[in-house]
């Protein structure tokens, strides 16, 4: 995963994963967890859903697992004093995940599996999730399904959204977000039908303050100093499109009527006993 | 918007209609309802979310309006017994409302926009709905903003969304839901931009028995005895086109998985004092 992670871990990526919290972004499980469940957070990023989910599980705890020691020490520093339930560790979740069978009874991801470029990726990433949940626990994913722009004649909907997709696809010019799929996921790792609960949320950015934040984020990604434009010129994106996507990304800040939503898909499936 | 309302009064219609709840459609407005707002539901159909409305406004009032006789008896019908504040009236948005300026606190909409086919009609059913609210009061809108079909090869993402864009554009070929763009109506009507508030809900359709009921209730639209087939033939789509979107209709009901999500776009703007 570390070479297929590859949008890097500068400022403006990781700034915009530590705004991400239970509320924002695992609302959908949590009607679902027990105060004494032992959580996995798969790709934890910064930790802020990892240490929100330890403050709802008193009596468990909460392991948040991330490829990149630097992010870990992020979110290790971030924990709140006095609470005592929650670790970090380095782990690669297409390696193996270093855990036992049946060893946790939530394992929750979001946003992993926009970086598995390939179906064989996601497969194999789903299944180690499956494989260290207990019989009776849960495997939750909230995965981006799609990213809009509005007006909808926006031109970041090709040159933002498009581009994205084929580099988190590893060049393939007709990719696409991997949430609209995470169903048929569940069900090929032996998931019944009726045991995967299938719902979708979003994220908003608008107003002149939203649109800012989102867009200048984007537009620090693609200088030319960052991974992320990196990983653009990797996949045979050119500078020029690259100068016209930042172009419409402060187009669309400046216009009072625009705004984006992140599609998610929020998937459940309940582990057999 | 009689003659606008191309989709038609059949039970394959309403009664989609009718699975509306103030908390599946309108939860995005519940938190800014004061107990005595005098609320006005435009476009009401069979009233489930107009009666939701009049038992969180104790000592206010409700009104919903329709431009269909039918769908007003059905709403009349179904309020439950001991429920008074609230009231029934047959009116047409793009003829003017039947009240005076300044009338209501709430005036709020769901899915009216969609069958207002051109832009001068989205503007005027708006400036009418911003003309009966009182200063201080709110406009909310909660409109489709896009139909998606999973998985993202799914074929109804061009036959059935792409077709109901047509027959709700009048027959523009590229025309799509007004979701998106209702944040720059708001602003034409003169709110600013600081009093417009944006946010996206989503319905899901999934599951075995999520899917048949939304696919069924389609194909049965699209059969041929349905005014909602009528609206499609009228825009030129051929019988041999119907037949393939309620074969791609079945085909989709029986993919275990497969589901959709209609993306809403909630809206808001407070009147200024």
């Amino acid at each position: 995963m570390s070479t297929n992670y590859t949008q890097g871990y500068s400022k403006a990526t990781t700034s915009s994963h530590a705004a991400r919290t239970i509320h924002s972004d695992a609302a959908f499980v949590l009607p679902l967890i027990d105060p004494a469940d032992r959580i996995l957070d798969v790709g934890c990023g910064p930790g802020t859903i990892t240490t929100g989910f330890a403050t709802i599980v008193p009596q468990g705890e909460v392991v948040g697992i991330d490829i990149s020691d630097e992010v870990l020490a992020t979110a290790r520093s971030s924990v709140p004093a006095g609470l005592s339930n929650i670790f970090f560790q380095r782990a690669n979740l297409l390696e193996g995940l270093p855990f036992l069978d049946d060893n946790f009874s939530v394992v929750f991801s979001s946003q992993v599996f926009p970086h598995l470029a390939t179906a064989e990726m996601r497969t194999a990433a789903l299944k180690e999730m499956r494989r260290v949940t207990r019989p009776g626990g849960l495997v939750a994913t909230r995965e981006v399904a799609e990213m809009l722009f509005y007006p909808r004649a926006s031109s970041l909907n090709e040159l933002l959204t498009g581009n994205m997709n084929k580099v988190l696809r590893a060049g393939q010019k007709d990719g696409w977000f991997p949430g609209g799929e995470m169903p048929a996921l569940f069900r090929q790792l032996g998931f019944k039908p009726d045991e995967i609960n299938v719902g979708a949320g979003t994220t908003v950015h608008s107003g002149e303050e939203g649109r800012r934040a989102f867009g200048a984020g984007y537009g620090a990604r693609l200088s030319r100093s960052d991974p992320y434009y990196e990983s653009w010129k990797r996949v045979g994106i050119s500078d020029e499109e690259i100068d016209r996507t930042v172009e419409a990304l402060n187009v669309w800040m400046g216009d009072p009527d625009a705004w984006c939503v992140v599609l998610q898909a929020e998937v459940w499936g309940r582990v057999r006993h």
